[in-house]
């Protein structure tokens, strides 16, 4: 390899060409110990660069092909290729977002970016920060809640603070059960709130709980709203959740991790009305809008707070007789010291599209998503899980034929529990569509198909995913399912 | 650009070239107001893909080159370049490190480079994660040693526990700090414990301090060791405290975010003896190893305890129903969801050096490092800070000869304190060398050139450095510090 190290990337860029080929299978599954018994992974010996192609092209050969539309196993899908190409600059690069010094383009595309975020999420002179994912920005609102309430935190912990509880709903991520772990609140100071049909947190029921716990002595802190959950892709009554949250002064976080996405639609952007009086929101560009992963902003509407929850002023890094505007290193509002430039790869996709060709991507995302609930609706042997479209997450289950004209009792639905996996399992296996399932709450295994900024997904592509699913549906026996 | 969408790829990867021909400056200085005079940063308004390789240009031309020999401004440099391959590969996979089905091959990749990695620390039955850099990684630790004494915290939190204390040296990193306050201990529970001229924690001054905290009945918890303090590169006495540790029952983590590498070479692993017995450990291959940023891994010796301490069985994703063995679905030990395919790129490089090339770095970093402590020591002018190789730091201060001979009392320190940065001023101001300089303690202003696994850096590059220091340092005058 020659000094400057860009040989062995040409040969990259050749692979990641081949591996995009239309004929490369969206998967070739193998079983975990199959799939060790032919890799070579073993590091001890070293190979050469020749060698070394052959065993990354095996990884890439059996590794999920994101990109394709028929990816659909995950919120996130599709790569944007201006994100690609912005993430393969930035660790070219290899910087980190802390000083000025180290990072001057990085650290004004950033507060640029952010800025410009910001606007469209309706607090102009709010702050933000990316951070390495959706669980991050959770446990950042949090902090930044608690820091505001009791200052005192930094130094004194938990110990001495009243008793704190926070609200979230039974549909909200997982996110901030870990985070109450981490944070020392215990997950036993999350207030569950239970949710409609349609998977939105019922307001007058945790309006009612924060004054159980206000009575009780108790402090509540946070609300948790989600503007797009993980399953139903529900967006909570933002606007009325405010209001409790004003009334009652407590802080209110929005989850927009997957929904977020939507600010960017001057015509969708109203299903998050609301959103503009949150405390504190998350958004992870990562998913619905396809930067790749991974890339997650967090806004607070507070502007110094991030900073002054976060400092620990070192001055091996931060110091303060540098010869430049030190108000340009930004790093000590983290909680990383060294942190990836997740900013670029989204600054070229925004910069490649502009706010109008974003918008475009996030409407025509809403309109297949539409298309596929109207589809879903009217083909035989499906069934809608909702039929209210909020984020572009169309949920159903498919009823093969033998299972059709009876009672749907429980013994029926339990079936259906084992139905919705095989038919995965064999859509897999044929690397027809990766498509994701779950449970929920009283509804047994149903299949979640969730639309990205995908310029290829168009309505004939949903109605041949809606066609696997039925042809790999009716191939179920119940043999199958024991 | 065409739908499989790596058209603009291939100017990326000419750029990238171009980027790194030898006679592109390290760094073109801008102030922040002025550079951002200069570039087109503004994102509203989309831009063609010829418009948009101009602005990329121009991002990269104002980026400082970190893979330069000249960029000494971090622990981090040097980008190896099968790193990078690997990098832009797993982006260009663009998936998360969450289940099997999503990223078959990047899981075994973790589990299989996790066993080895654990095998060189000399704990191979323990167990470990990628995290998203070394303040994460230091809060898994703490995650786990109050997990492993108070279970009940995860449900209960922080405010039923006893009054806990953490231990940590003066030198060791701010990252325990940040960790203290979102964790909920407060930064009020570590005890500082003071170190020797060399940056190592006086040990017996950590066994004192446990007792009485014994004492007073607080609960002594994490005694965090450091293998390779940020400034002077000190690696604690690791077999001693780990003695004090075990009489003490206290749980044992070290910092080898910086210092960990040199596990990778079987003459220098005896300065890091103790390590293997560590509950946790936290390594960053990103920094002196040079795999791109991010890259830490967090090591624990407890095999179930990341998992049993961190998992929240969310349905949606790790359910149990799924067709292949869920073993390998082992994200749930993750505090975060979807996380970044951090392992391959480490395995590239592993893969492409083996054990054996990768100890052969390690060794000529040390070499070299030793080499420029004895040019140091016997330079007219230059001062060291500490004359003990413990990892490749070497810290010392040039002394311009208008300085030489004179009372070292604490106006010509004052004085001292400010020509160190205005030395480095002027490098950058030059281009030729990014070095980083730091007070610590009592000691004033110095410079620190840490090395790192750079095959370009020879002797020679070393003297070249220290000249450059010499030059600029010539000329400064007092008119310059005002």
């Amino acid at each position: 390899m020659e000094a400057n190290g860009t040989s062995f990337l040409d040969k990259v860029l050749n692979i990641v060409k081949e591996d995009r080929s239309e004929s490369v299978p969206l998967i070739q599954f193998k079983h975990p110990k199959d799939l060790e018994a032919i890799l070579n992974l073993d590091v001890k010996e070293g190979v050469n660069d020749k060698e070394l192609e052959v065993c990354v092209r095996e990884v890439l050969k059996y590794s999920v092909k994101t990109h394709k539309a028929t990816f659909k196993n995950q919120l996130f899908c599709a790569t944007d290729p201006y994100g690609l190409a912005g993430a393969w600059l930035a660790e070219a690069c290899n910087t980190s977002q802390y000083t000025f010094e180290v990072g001057p383009v990085f650290t004004l595309i950033e507060l640029k970016l952010l800025n410009h975020i910001l606007k469209v999420f309706g607090i102009p002179n709010g702050d933000g920060i990316f951070s390495p994912g959706g669980s991050v920005s959770m446990m950042y609102g949090l902090v930044a809640a608690r820091y505001k309430a009791f200052p005192e935190i930094k130094t004194k912990g938990m110990r001495n603070l009243p008793e704190i509880v926070i609200f979230t709903s039974q549909d909200s991520h997982y996110s901030i059960k870990k985070a109450a772990h981490w944070l020392g609140f215990g997950t036993d100071s999350i207030r569950i709130m239970p949710t409609n049909d349609h998977g939105q947190m019922l307001v007058e029921k945790l309006d009612e709980a924060i004054q159980i716990e206000k009575d009780l002595g108790r402090c509540p802190l946070f609300v948790n709203a989600t503007a797009g959950t993980t399953v139903l892709g529900a967006v909570d009554d933002l606007e009325t959740i405010a209001d409790v949250c004003k009334r009652h002064g407590v802080w209110m976080h929005v989850d927009g991790c997957w929904g977020g996405s939507l600010m960017l639609s001057p015509k969708y952007k109203s299903k998050l009305r609301g959103i503009e009086r949150a405390n504190s929101i998350a958004w992870n560009p990562h998913k619905m809008m396809g930067a790749p992963l991974q890339c997650s902003v967090f806004m607070v509407r507070d502007k110094g707070l991030l900073h002054e929850a976060n400092c620990a002023a070192a001055q091996y890094l931060f110091a303060q007789d540098k010869f430049y505007d030190v108000s340009y290193d930004t790093g000590d509002k983290s909680v990383q010291c060294g942190r990836k430039i997740d900013s670029f790869k989204l600054w070229m996709m925004w910069k490649a599209r502009g706010d109008l060709g974003l918008s475009e991507l996030a409407d025509r995302t809403m309109a297949t998503a539409q298309f596929c609930i109207e589809a879903v609706a009217s083909r035989p042997g499906f069934k809608l899980v909702s039929n209210v479209l909020q984020c572009p997450n169309v949920c159903f289950w498919y009823i093969p034929t033998f299972m059709r004209g009876k009672a749907e009792d429980e013994q029926w639905w339990e079936i259906m529990h084992k139905i919705t996996p095989k038919i995965k399992e064999l859509l897999i296996l044929k690397s027809q569509l990766m498509v994701a399932y779950s449970p929920l709450l009283h509804h047994k295994n149903f299949f979640r198909l969730a639309f990205t900024f995908h310029p290829e997904v168009d309505n004939q592509e949903v109605l041949q995913m809606l066609q696997s699913i039925e042809q790999s549906g009716e191939t179920v026996t119940m043999d199958m399912l024991t």
